[in-house]
C-alpha cells in the first residue's frame, strides 16, 4: 500500500513535470495581458470617483452595483444579475467631537461615527472622559466610575508586530466590543482610537456591535492624532470635557442586493469558482483598497477569460457581495440563496485585503485539498506568491462553509493597508496599477489552475 | 577528507540550530526597537524637505551630508568626517519643450534635460522632428534623415516584465546612449521618453552619456503623457515641429564630499562592514526613495547598534556617497581612498532601490561566501526576505570590489520604483513609514549576523 501510494506520489511528479512548462508559458500569457491592461484601474476609478461611501442602505452601493452589472453586460458574460435580500441597516449623517478645554477654548478633534452608533441630541452630549487602555479596565473602574461619563479606548494598535492585520487584531475589541461593554457601565458614550498604525489626522470608522438587549450608546472613533492630543489634554487637566455629536438613523428594512455573473463551465457547468469581493465601504471613504480594488480584480478575471478564449470547465461566477462591513447580511443571503437552490459550488476565492503586491492564498479546506491547492504555488512564485497556507477564506465567502466548499483568500503585503482602512484616505490615488494588475494576474491563474486540475 | 566536510558540515548545522534560537529573539528585538522608532522617517522628511535637488555640485547636496554629520555627532559615534574629492559636474538652470502644430498652436510638453545635456541657444532650437524606437533605427534612417532634426526616442519601459527594473534596463538605452548615437548622424537635439511603466505628466530624467569626442547636443526628457501626445501629432501631421530649450552648465572642478561615519569594531576594528546610500538625486527630485531612502535606512542601523548596546566585533561604517546619478565620482574616489590608505574593509552593503517592503539581499562574492550569507535567509524571511542569491552590490560599492570583498545590495519590491524614480514625484509622501523600518530592521539584522558570524 506504501509503495502504491509512493508510485502515485512519483507519476504524479511526473505528470506535474510535463504540464508545469505548458502552464508556465499560459500564465505567462495571462499576465501579459493582465499588465499591459488598465481596464480593472480604470473601473476602480470609475467606481470611487463617482460612487464614494457605498454602505448598504446607500444610493451609491447599487449604483456600484449597477455600474458592474453593466460592466459585465458589455462583457457579454452567459449570465448576470442582482441577487435581492431584505436587510436592517443604518446611516450617518454627520458627527463630531469637540474638546472643550478648562480655559474655555474648544478644539475640535477629527472623527466619524463608529457603526450602528446612537445618535445624540441636537445639542450633542457633554461629559469628562475616562481614559481606558482595554475592556478590561472597565470591570475595576465599575458604574461608579464610568456611569455619565465618555469612555475614551486609547489602546494603540501595535507597531511592533510584522503583520498589521495581527496589529488590527490585537486592538480592534475596543472598537467592535467597547462601546457596549461601556454602555453597561452608565457610559454617556463611548470615543476610541482609530484602527491604524499612522499617525494621521484620518478617523478611520468600522462597526461597533450592539447585542440586541444591549444599551446602545452614541460611539466615535477619533483620529490617532485627535487621540493622543486629548490623552495628551487629560494628563494636563483630568476634568477636561469632551462635546460629542451622532445623528444617524436605523433603516429597519431595506431591499438590497448581491450582483452575480458568470460564464458557464463547458464541461462540468454545475461546479461553480465563485470569485469575489464586496461592493460597500464604509460612508466616510471612496473605499478604493476596500474594497473596491477586490471587485475590480475579481471581475477582472472573467475578462481575461473571455478575452483569451481560455475553455473553462467549470463556470467562472463573480459574486459581489453587498453588506461586508456593517451586518455581513450579502455574504449570508448569497449562502442561504445557494443552500435554498440546491446546488453546490465548486470553490469560493475571496479577495478584500487591498491592492497591493501580491503575498500568498490561505484555504480553508481538508489537508488534502490544502496540499493540491499548495502544489500550484510553484507557479505562482514567479508572480510573488511566498506561499499557499491553510487559512481563513475571508468574510464574505465564510457563510457558504456550510456548504462544504474550500474558501480561499487573496493575501496581499499588509504593510500599507491600515494607512487606509475605513477612512477618506482610501482613495484611488493609493492604487498602484502593477500593484492592483500583479493580484488579478496572480487570481487569475490560481482560478485557471483549479478549473484547470482541480482541487480534490 | 569528503567525510571530514560532511561532518563540518552537520556540526555547522548543529551549531546553527543551537544559537538560531537565540538569534531569533534577538532579532525579534531589533525589529521591536526599529519598528516603533521614527527616527528615520523623520530624517528623511528633514532631508527631502529641506534640501531636494541634491545633485553633486548643488549646495543642497553639501547640506544634506552635513545634516547626517550632524546626526552621527548627536549619536555619538566613534568617527565621523568628510572625505573630500575632486569632481567635475554639471548643473541644469531651465529647460523647455514646446510643441509647434501645424496650425500655429503651440503645447507645452513637460520636461526635465538629461544630465549632461548641451544648452541651447537663449531662443532655443526649433526642428522637425524624427521619432524611433531605438536605436538601431538610427543607422537605417542615416545622415539625411536625421540632420538638422530633432530625435524623439519614443520605445516604452514594458508593462509585461515582472521586475520594473528588467523593464527599464531593456528601455533605457534610449536615455543613457541616444543622444550621443543621434549625434553621430547630425541631430540638432534629442528628447526621451521618460523611464517609467507609469502614464504621468512628470518629466523622469537621468543621465545621458556622451564619450570624450563625442558632440555633445541638447538632450531632454518628456512625461509620458507628453510623449504619447507628441507621437500622435506626429501620426497626424508628421512635419510637426518643436522648440527645445535648455539652459545648463558644466562645473569643470568642484570640490565635494562623501561623509563617513563608524563605531569602531571591539574585537576586529580592522574589519569594517560598509553600509550605505548615496546623497545626490537628481535637480528635479527631493530624492526620497533615490536615495534618501538608503542613506536614512543605513544610517539608522548605527543608532540601533548605539541605542540596544550590541557589542559589535567589526567595525561597523556607514558611507554616504555623493554622485550615484551622474558620474559616480562618489563611490570611485571611496574606493580609491580605501586603496591609498592600505587597509581592507569586510563587505560592503548598499541600499538604493527605494524603501518598499524588503523582498532579498543580492550577494557580489565567490559561491562559498554567497552560500554563507545565505545560511542567514531563513532567520530574516519572517521579516519578508525571500531569498539571498548571488548578484550585484550596486553602483555606489562596485569600485570597492577591487579591494575583494563581498558587495551586498538591498532589494525591494520593485512594483512601484519607478513611478517617482528621478522625477518630481520622488516625495516624502510617498515613504511608508512601515516599509521603510522594516527595510532598516532587515539591513540592521544582516549587519548583525555578519558580524557575529562572519562571511567566510
Amino acid at each position: 500500500m506504501k509503495k502504491l501510494k509512493l508510485l502515485l506520489v512519483c507519476l504524479t511528479f511526473v505528470t506535474a513535470g510535463f504540464s508545469q512548462n505548458t502552464d508556465s508559458a499560459f500564465i505567462k500569457q495571462i499576465f501579459d495581458n493582465v499588465l499591459i491592461s488598465r481596464v480593472a484601474y480604470h473601473n476602480l476609478e470609475y467606481l470611487t470617483k463617482n460612487f464614494p461611501g457605498r454602505l448598504i442602505g446607500s444610493p451609491n452601493s447599487i449604483a456600484g452595483l449597477k455600474f458592474f452589472k453593466d460592466y459585465f453586460m458589455r462583457l457579454g458574460v452567459d449570465t448576470v444579475y442582482l441577487q435581492e435580500f431584505k436587510s436592517h441597516s443604518w446611516a450617518c449623517d454627520s458627527s463630531s467631537v469637540t474638546m472643550l478645554k478648562e480655559n474655555g477654548s474648544e478644539f475640535p478633534l477629527r472623527t466619524d461615527a463608529l457603526g450602528t452608533s446612537l445618535s445624540t441630541p441636537k445639542t450633542g452630549i457633554i461629559a469628562e472622559v475616562i481614559e481606558v487602555q482595554g475592556l478590561e479596565e472597565l470591570e475595576k473602574l465599575g458604574t461608579e466610575k464610568i456611569s455619565g461619563k465618555i469612555v475614551f479606548f486609547n489602546r494603540p494598535m501595535k507597531d511592533t508586530f510584522i503583520n498589521t492585520f495581527e496589529a488590527y487584531g490585537d486592538a480592534v475589541d475596543q472598537r467592535a466590543h467597547g462601546p457596549a461593554e461601556a454602555a453597561k457601565y452608565g457610559a454617556a458614550g463611548a470615543i476610541v482610537r482609530s484602527m491604524t498604525t499612522s499617525l494621521d489626522d484620518f478617523p478611520h470608522t468600522g462597526s461597533s456591535r450592539f447585542k440586541e438587549n444591549d444599551v446602545r450608546i452614541p460611539a466615535l472613533a477619533i483620529s490617532t492624532m485627535a487621540a493622543n492630543r486629548l490623552s495628551q489634554e487629560l494628563k494636563e487637566n483630568p476634568k477636561t470635557k469632551v462635546r460629542i455629536f451622532v445623528a444617524a438613523r436605523d433603516l429597519p428594512e431595506i431591499t438590497t442586493y448581491n450582483l452575480v455573473a458568470e460564464i458557464r463551465g463547458k464541461v462540468k457547468p454545475e461546479e461553480a469558482i465563485i470569485i469575489g469581493g464586496h461592493i460597500d465601504s464604509w460612508f466616510n471613504t471612496a473605499g478604493a483598497h476596500d474594497d473596491g480594488a477586490g471587485c475590480v480584480m475579481t471581475s477582472d478575471v472573467i475578462r481575461i477569460f473571455k478575452e483569451m478564449k481560455i475553455p473553462n470547465k467549470r463556470t467562472i461566477r463573480e459574486v459581489i457581495f453587498m453588506d461586508e462591513e456593517m451586518f455581513q447580511s450579502g455574504g449570508k443571503a448569497y449562502a442561504d440563496f445557494i443552500a435554498q437552490s440546491g446546488t453546490k459550488p465548486y470553490v469560493a476565492l475571496e479577495s478584500d485585503e487591498g491592492a497591493f503586491t501580491p503575498e500568498s492564498f490561505t484555504v480553508d479546506a481538508s489537508d488534502s485539498i490544502v496540499r493540491n491547492v499548495q502544489n500550484f504555488q510553484k507557479l505562482l512564485e514567479p508572480y510573488g506568491i511566498r506561499y499557499i497556507k491553510k487559512g481563513g477564506g475571508g468574510v464574505d465567502i465564510y457563510p457558504l462553509k456550510k456548504s462544504g466548499i474550500p474558501l480561499i483568500s487573496y493575501v496581499t503585503d499588509p504593510q500599507r493597508y491600515f494607512d487606509m482602512h475605513h477612512s477618506a484616505n482610501d482613495t484611488f490615488d493609493k492604487i498602484n496599477y502593477r500593484e492592483l494588475n500583479m493580484g488579478i494576474g496572480c487570481i487569475t491563474t490560481l482560478v485557471y489552475l483549479i478549473d484547470k486540475y482541480g482541487v480534490e
